[in-house]
C-alpha cells in the first residue's frame, strides 16, 4: 500500500484542523512547546518505515508509557497482576477520585493515572533500579539507546501533580501502593517524561504488532497476553474518549496529553502520530483526524 | 479448521462451570428455563454452519435484540443518531441512574437500558408499525419467518420493569425520547422477548462480520458502518464487563439476561453460545469460558 | 414586641430584591402566577395575628404540604416510620436520583421528594379514603373549612412530573413503596397542590411552635415528637440549602416552590412568608430574605 | 434543676451500652486508650458545674478543635470566610473525596475534614506562629493553662493519615489552599491532637450558650456570629449523623472520633460527655444515649 501517498492525502485533509484545541500548558515544560507540528510515522510488520513530516522530532510521550509499564508488570506478574488493577474502562475522566472511591481503592484500569501509579508501585517493589531498568527497556523495545528522561519535566509535573498525589494517597489509604508515596510519585512522572519520535514509537510498539515472540531485555510476554494487552489498549487507550476512538478509528492504541497517539493494526503495522493541540477529552486533534483518515483509506480495522 | 473438534475439547473443559452462576429470575418466564442447557453455533462467512448440542433450541434473547436496533436506527438517522446516544463504556452497571443523571439524560451507549430506550424511541418516530417492522427485519436477517415475540415474557417484563420505567421517566424529564412512555417501554419489552435459536442468531450476525453490503429489508449500511457497529459492540457489549470480555475473548459481541451471546470475528466467522446461567455481571458463565477457548483454540481474536 | 414595625422595616430593606430571582414556571399554572406579590403573617403563641401585605392571598403551598403527611405519618406509624425513610440532610439537590440509587431505595428524609412518595404511599395504606382525609386533617390544623386542592396543578403536575415518576418507579424497583404508582403519585401531587394563604399557614403551623398538645383530627403527636419534627424541618427543610437557612435565619421551617416558607420559633411564633420569585436552590428569594431580617431585629432564633 | 440527680439516672440507663461500638483504633495511640471509661460535665450559664465519673480526664479531643478553628477564622475573615468552605450537610461519610471532587475543591462545610484543612490553612495565613496561637486561644477559651498538644498522636495520625493528605493534595490541585501542604496537614493533626477534659470542654463551650460578648483572646464574635457557629454544629456537627443527633438530642454539638461530644443548649448550659468506643459513624455510643436522655429528662432541647 503506499503510505506515502495516503499521508499526503491526509495532510491536505486535516490542515483546516491545525489551530484547533489547545496544547497542554499545565506545567511550563509542556506549554513552552512550539504546537505548530506534526508527525507521523508509520512501520509495517515487513520493516518498511514511512516517516512524515516532523516523525524525528522527539516529545514528552506520558501516558503512552504506560503501555511500556504495562507490559513489563504483566511480564513480572501474570495474570495475579489483576488483583490490583481492573481492566474495564474507566467511564469518567482519568483522574477522577471517585471511581477510585467507591471501588475502595482498585483502579478502574492501568491506563488511567491511579492504575498507572500502582504499576509504578509494582515496578520499584521488582526491581532493584527501576529507574534504570525501566529506561533500558524503552530503549531495547525501539531500539535507540539515546532515549532519556525529561528530568525538568518530571520535576515541574511532581511540583503541579496534586491531583496525582492525592490520588497516590488514596491508594495508599487502600493499601494498593507499598512503596514510598513520594518515590512512587517520582517514578511515575519519570515515566511519563520520557521523550520518543514518530518513528521511534512506532518501532516500540511493532512488538505489539507482528505476533513475533516478545523477549525484550528479558521481559517474556506470550502471544495470547501480546493480544490481552492489545484489548486493553483497545477499551481503556484513551481517557474517557475509548469509545469514540474505537469507533472512529478502529485500532488499539494509546494516547498522551503531550499530543502523541500510537496505534497498531495487528499483523500489519504499528504508527505513530504527533500534534501538541489537544481536544477536551485530552487527545491530539489532528492525531485522532489523521488516524481515523488512515483507517478509512486503508479500510484495515480490527473491525 | 476442524470447529467440531474444538467445540468437543471446549465442553470438556467447561462442564465442571455447569452448576455455576444464576439464571436470571426477576420475571416467572425466564426463571422456568431449564438452566441445564448449552447450545452453540459458528457459521463461516463461506457458508459452513456448525451447531452444537442445543443449537436449535429457542430462547429469549433479551439484550442482543439491541443490536438489531442499532442497525435499523443507524441506517435511518445516520451519524445524527450520535447526538441523542454516546457511545462509551458506561463504567457503572447496565441499569444505574447515576450516570443517566450526570449526563442529563444522554445515555452512555446504545447497549445500555437507557440507550435501548432512546433506540425505541427513534422507532416508534421513525416506522409506521414499529413492532411489525421491527420483527421483519430479524426474520429477514436470520433467513427465518418463524421467529416471534413472545408476549408472555414482555408482559411480564413491564409488568415488573419498575427501574426501566424509572429510566424512561427520566429520559422524558430530559426531553431525551419524544413518544409516550408506555408505548416506547412496551415496545421495548417486546424486543427484549424475540426468541432465536444459537442457528438463527449466528445466521443473523453474519451480516456484521462478512463485509458485503448491508442492505436487510431496506435497511442499508455501509462497510464503515458496519466496522463501527462491532467497535461499539468491543466497547459496550457487555454491561460492566466489556473490559473482560474484550480480554478474554476479543471478539467484538452483544450478551443478553437470557444467558445468549453472540460474536463475531469479521472476515472469518459468528458465533452464538447459550447457557441460562449468569454471573455476577449478568452473562452466562459457560458461555463466556466457551468463547474464551474458542479464541485460544483458534488463536483469531481481532487483537 | 412591636412586629407590625419590624415587619414595614423589613419590607423597607427587601424592595430592593422584588425583581431578583425567577418564579416556577414548569406547569402553566405556577407560571401564570403574578410574581410582583408578596405576603407575611406571624402569629404569636399568645394569639395575636400579624399579617402583612398579600397575607391573606392563597397559593400553592407545594412542598410545605410534606409537614403535615409528616405530622400524620409519625402520628399513625411512630418511631418504625423511619424504618423506610432516614432523616439525614440529602446534601444533593431535592429531585436527585443519585443517592436514591446509592442508598439502595431508602430516601434520606422525608422532605426530598422521594421521602414524600414515601409518606404518600403510607397514607394511602393506612386510610380509608386518604385524598379527604388529607384534606381534612389541613383544614382542622388551622381552622378552615375553605382550603382545597388544586386540581388543576395537580394535573398539570402529574403530565408533567417524569422526575418523580422516575422516583416512584425507582422506589417500587427498591420494595419501597407498597401501592400502585400512579395512585402514590397523583396523591403526592394533589397534597403539593393544595392551597393557602400566610395567614392560614402561620395557623396550622402554631401547632409545632406552642408545645401545647397536639391532637388534631385524632391524629395525636407527643411534645417529644413536634421537637422531633421541628428537628427534621431544621436539618431538612430547604432542599439542598437547609445550612444557610440555618445559618442565616435560624429557626425551623419547610418552603416549597410555590413561593412561600413556614417557620416557627419554639414558645413565641410562627411565621408565614410568600413571594413567587425563587432563587437557584428553589426557595424564595424575598421570603429568606424576611426571615432572616425578622430573627436579626428580633434577636429571636433557637440558637 | 438536679442534674446530678438526672445524671445518676442517665447512667443506671446507659450502663447496658457500656460494651457497644470499638473505639478507634486506626493509630496506636487512640487504641490504647482504656475503652471503659464515661466522664461528663455540665456547666450552667449562671455558672454552677457538675461534673460526673471521669469528668476530669483528658482525652484526645479530635474533630472538636475544629470549632475552635472555625471560631478564630470567622472572627478573622468574617463573613468572607465562606467562599472558600460552604455550611451545608455534607450528605456523605466526613472523610468523602466524592462531593470535593464533584464540588470543585470547596469544602461542603468547615466539620468535614476537608473543611477543616481549609481552616488550618487559613490560620497559618493568618497567623505569625499558629500553633503556639491556636493553643493559646483554647487556653483562654476554658482558662486552664495546662492544656496541650499530644505530638506522638498527631505524628501518628500524620504517618497514617493518606486519606487526609488525598484530601489535603486535592485542595491544593483546585487552589483551595495556599500553604505548603505538609504545614497544613501537620498543623490540622496537631490541633486534632489536644487533650482535655470533659470539664474543661464543657468550660470552653460556654462561650457559646451564654450570649454574652464574645472575645477571647482578642477574637471577636458578634452575637449573631455566635448563634450562626451553632447553627453550623447543629447542621453539620455530627459526620453523616447530624440529623440523627438533631432528631434524637436536638441541641447544637460536636463530636470527635476520641470518644468526646459537646452540646450547648442556647442561655442555659453547655455540655460535654465522654466515652471512647464509636458507632458506625464515629460518635460515641454512650455519649450520643447520654445526651438523648438528659434533653428527655430536662425537656430542654431548642425545638
Amino acid at each position: 500500500m503506499d503510505y506515502q501517498k495516503i499521508f499526503d492525502d491526509i495532510w491536505e485533509e486535516i490542515r483546516p484542523f491545525s489551530e484547533k484545541g489547545k496544547q497542554a500548558d499545565y506545567i511550563p515544560a509542556l506549554a513552552k512547546v512550539n504546537p505548530d507540528q506534526f508527525g507521523m510515522c508509520l512501520q509495517t510488520v515487513s520493516g518498511d518505515v514511512y516517516p512524515y513530516r516532523q516523525a524525528d522530532t522527539r516529545f514528552s510521550i506520558q501516558s503512552i508509557s504506560k503501555v511500556f509499564a504495562l507490559a513489563m508488570c504483566l511480564s513480572l506478574r501474570g495474570e495475579s497482576l489483576w488483583k490490583r488493577i481492573g481492566k474495564e474502562p474507566s467511564g469518567t475522566a482519568f483522574n477522577s477520585l471517585i471511581q477510585l472511591e467507591v471501588e475502595k481503592g482498585i483502579p478502574r484500569n492501568p491506563f488511567i493515572n491511579a492504575g498507572a501509579i500502582v504499576l509504578s508501585d509494582i515496578l520499584i517493589t521488582e526491581l532493584v533500579r527501576p529507574e534504570e531498568e525501566f529506561l533500558h527497556f524503552v530503549r531495547e523495545l525501539c531500539g535507540t539507546e539515546s532515549i532519556v528522561y525529561n528530568d525538568e519535566v518530571a520535576h515541574s509535573e511532581r511540583e503541579h501533580g496534586f491531583l496525582n498525589a492525592a490520588i497516590a494517597n488514596m491508594l495508599k489509604s487502600h493499601g494498593t501502593i507499598e512503596n514510598d508515596i513520594e518515590h512512587v510519585l517520582m517514578f511515575y512522572f519519570k515515566m511519563c517524561s520520557v521523550e520518543m519520535s514518530c518513528r521511534e514509537l512506532a518501532s516500540a510498539f511493532m512488538a505489539f504488532a507482528d505476533r513475533r515472540p516478545f523477549n525484550i531485555d528479558g521481559y517474556r510476554l506470550t502471544n495470547s497476553q501480546i493480544k490481552r494487552m492489545n484489548a486493553v489498549m483497545q477499551t481503556c487507550g484513551f481517557y474517557d474518549e475509548a469509545g469514540e476512538f474505537s469507533y472512529l478509528v478502529g485500532l488499539p492504541g494509546k494516547s498522551g496529553v503531550g499530543g502523541g497517539i500510537v496505534a497498531i493494526c495487528p499483523l500489519k503495522y504499528s504508527v505513530a502520530v504527533w500534534s501538541p493541540r489537544l481536544n477536551s477529552k485530552g487527545n491530539s486533534v489532528m492525531g485522532m483526524k489523521a488516524l481515523e483518515l488512515l483507517t478509512t483509506y486503508t479500510e484495515e480495522s480490527i473491525f
